[in-house]
């Protein structure tokens, strides 16, 4: 039963750059908010806190919905929240697909029991509004599930439109913008859609292990039909919901929009350090402001993949529908895709993604995404990237990768 | 959907003394654990330190179990992983309940779709080994599913033969331990259970947000039958499983094995900040000496409780089997609690805890556990809550609970 606790020393990480799909570098000012002080759940100014991080995000959501709140784990644990509370056993959910993260979305939803219907693209591409028109047309689902951004094939799903499309055939709908939430514009009122998630630990510049999410009006009342108050905590004269119950308690979404309200009703206790990082999080988006933010995110998208090209490197999937903050690339012919990942990260300490599924040992996936969404970082990526190519026989130009970047990045932009 | 992020300041939450229930106090080399550069979830350096946290939890929970890492989520989290994992819809499963977190476990299994059987103890006593034999006989249990400590009642249910009854009646065995983990002894292996989960916001003196959990081989295989593999990242050659899905894919324990093992198959992105959180709390509790540890709490709780009689107050529940590190009092007759609580906070900055359920508003909740079991952290609640008792008009003898719990706190033994 015993272990030298000296046998592990203090926590000690290499200063390693991430520029891989996530997680990535987490802005300082957000490592440093974990370590202050932690307060109990009642407490007013952590009540106070709460509300703060409801005003904080609704803005990063592009919404005015009240429920805007965060759920207690990783981006995932807000995808399963959503989609627990949304569907009932037996609901017809129709699934936009076009990759690993739609997968995922219909593997969710199977062990929920849903009716799973699909309208999908193949990896690379999105799928056309129309397609998902005719799809709605066809299978009438009482939910419409999406991603916005799926960084295992680097694709943006636009959504314009899309709400209202779910609206007129009386569905509501879910989006899970883990990937872009704080480096793509999210718009979920202007989009007309009723759940959308988050995660911190990509374009926030945040830690894993909260899930921003927002809900709207509409759907806060359908998931109010399977409200339940817990038994060790109902008091005299509390009601207790009739309907039946959500199928998981932890990611209950009545009983958690009941811990975020005035009622303040105990459920978990809420993950203080990381309600502190996320609230910082949005505290530097809004200090940044979200357009120049979005602008910074695309300049960096842009740059990468010019000096992607400029080395010779074919870029993968439809250049109109690219996420800006991850990039997918073709490992070229006779590269060792993994030596070339070890070596970045082992002679530069980079970290580049590698992929999933089909995509697997065919393409790396490099980001740049909140505080590594900068010019520097995205110049010193493509010189250790070109070395370690060079250092497996592949020929390239020698240095126009880092000239391309600069030259397209805006002239005067902040990076 | 533009905010001024001045609004709302750089995070500064008051410095209060955490004595309630939990969460309390972080230590602060956990608060600074937090502040460490994060890294990819697949690095080398990364994947060393999730192996080092299943090293490090071992001796903590009591166990040589392979299977001992951490659930993204709070301790709740757990629990329901936990649950998820080991039982399918329509089994048979004896909920041991003496508290709300009993209650818990009921209603996280009515959402599983378990055929629930209970042997219960009214709040403030334990249930006798002998009548838990009587229940699994009577009922043929797969699963017995228990409460270590409940909080809400501060009874600690003794676990000595608990996991040998269940294995001879062929039933797998839970433990909730979240609110003795590192405060009172857990003997996972000579317990004999299978599961066993818990939490850093407690004894362990970290913030909530992670849950600890240990896994037997036989609870292992157990889950393994309804292994499966994600489509999403399954590779050529990569075999899925053929049994019937879990019921959640994030508590889905077979696939967190799965992340968690040399196969490293990606599940969920691991809460990287709050993995340094556990990392570090279950280094100080080892450091300290785990027998030293639980010592410290036993002499914080008979201090606190020696104080409280002193002042003439009545301690709640049966004295043979109270936690250690968290006692219950009555309110006295004509004394406001709440208002007690408030100015408890107010003038001294302490917090003490309130009650759930029946004992709502008739007992206080008073905690000395993890970084806050100390005895200069007791003598300043009771002494505060001296004054706070006399603002009432509750009449008192000056200065005995200090002096008292100064008395019962063990010669010579560090506070």
């Amino acid at each position: 039963m015993s272990l030298d606790p000296h046998l592990f020393g203090e926590i000690d990480p290499p200063q390693r750059l991430l520029m891989g799909p996530g997680p990535i570098n987490a802005h300082p000012r957000v490592l440093r908010a974990m370590s202050a002080d932690l307060l109990g759940q009642f407490d007013p100014e952590m009540t106070g806190f709460m509300n703060q991080v409801m005003a904080l995000y609704r803005p990063i959501f592009g919404t005015q919905n009240r429920w805007t709140m965060l759920v207690d784990g990783t981006a995932r644990a807000g995808i399963e929240a959503a989609l627990v509370s949304l569907v009932s056993p037996g609901d017809v959910v129709l699934v936009v697909n076009f990759g690993r993260f739609g997968l995922l979305l219909t593997e969710i939803l199977q062990r929920i029991g849903a009716i799973i219907e699909t309208v999908e693209a193949p990896w690379g591409e999105v799928v056309p509004m129309d397609r998902i028109a005719d799809a709605i047309a066809r299978c009438h689902p009482k939910i419409v599930a999406t991603i916005h951004g799926d960084t295992s094939t680097t694709m943006a799903q636009p959504l314009e439109g899309f709400g209202e499309l779910c609206r007129q055939a009386g569905a509501l709908s879910y989006v899970d913008a883990t990937a872009t939430i704080g480096g793509m514009e999210l718009a979920a009122d202007r989009w007309d859609v009723d759940i959308v998630t988050g995660g911190l630990q990509k374009c926030l510049g945040g830690p894993s292990g909260s899930a921003p999410i927002t809900i709207s009006d509409r759907a806060a009342e359908h998931i109010g039909r399977r409200r339940h108050v817990e038994q060790g905590i109902r008091s005299a004269g509390m009601v207790d919901g009739a309907g039946p119950r959500i199928g998981s308690n932890y990611f209950d979404l009545a009983m958690i929009m009941d811990y975020w309200s005035e009622k303040r009703l105990n459920h978990h206790t809420e993950a203080t350090s990381m309600l502190y990082a996320a609230r910082e999080c949005a505290r530097i988006a809004l200090g940044e402001g979200l357009e120049a933010r979005y602008a910074r995110h695309a300049s960096a998208g842009r740059a990468m993949t010019a000096g992607l090209r400029a080395m010779g490197l074919t870029v993968f999937g439809d250049d109109r529908y690219r996420m800006t903050n991850v990039t997918g690339v073709y490992i070229p012919d006779g590269v060792d895709g993994e030596g070339v990942r070890k070596a970045m990260r082992e002679l530069f300490e980079i970290e580049i993604g590698t992929a999933f599924g089909p995509l697997q040992s065919k393409i790396w996936r490099i980001g740049a995404m909140g505080y590594n969404a900068m010019k520097h970082k995205v110049l010193l990526t493509l010189a250790a990237l070109e070395s370690c190519l060079r250092m497996q026989g592949f020929a390239l130009p020698a240095g126009e990768a880092v000239t391309a970047a600069i030259g397209a990045w805006p002239e005067g932009q902040g990076a």
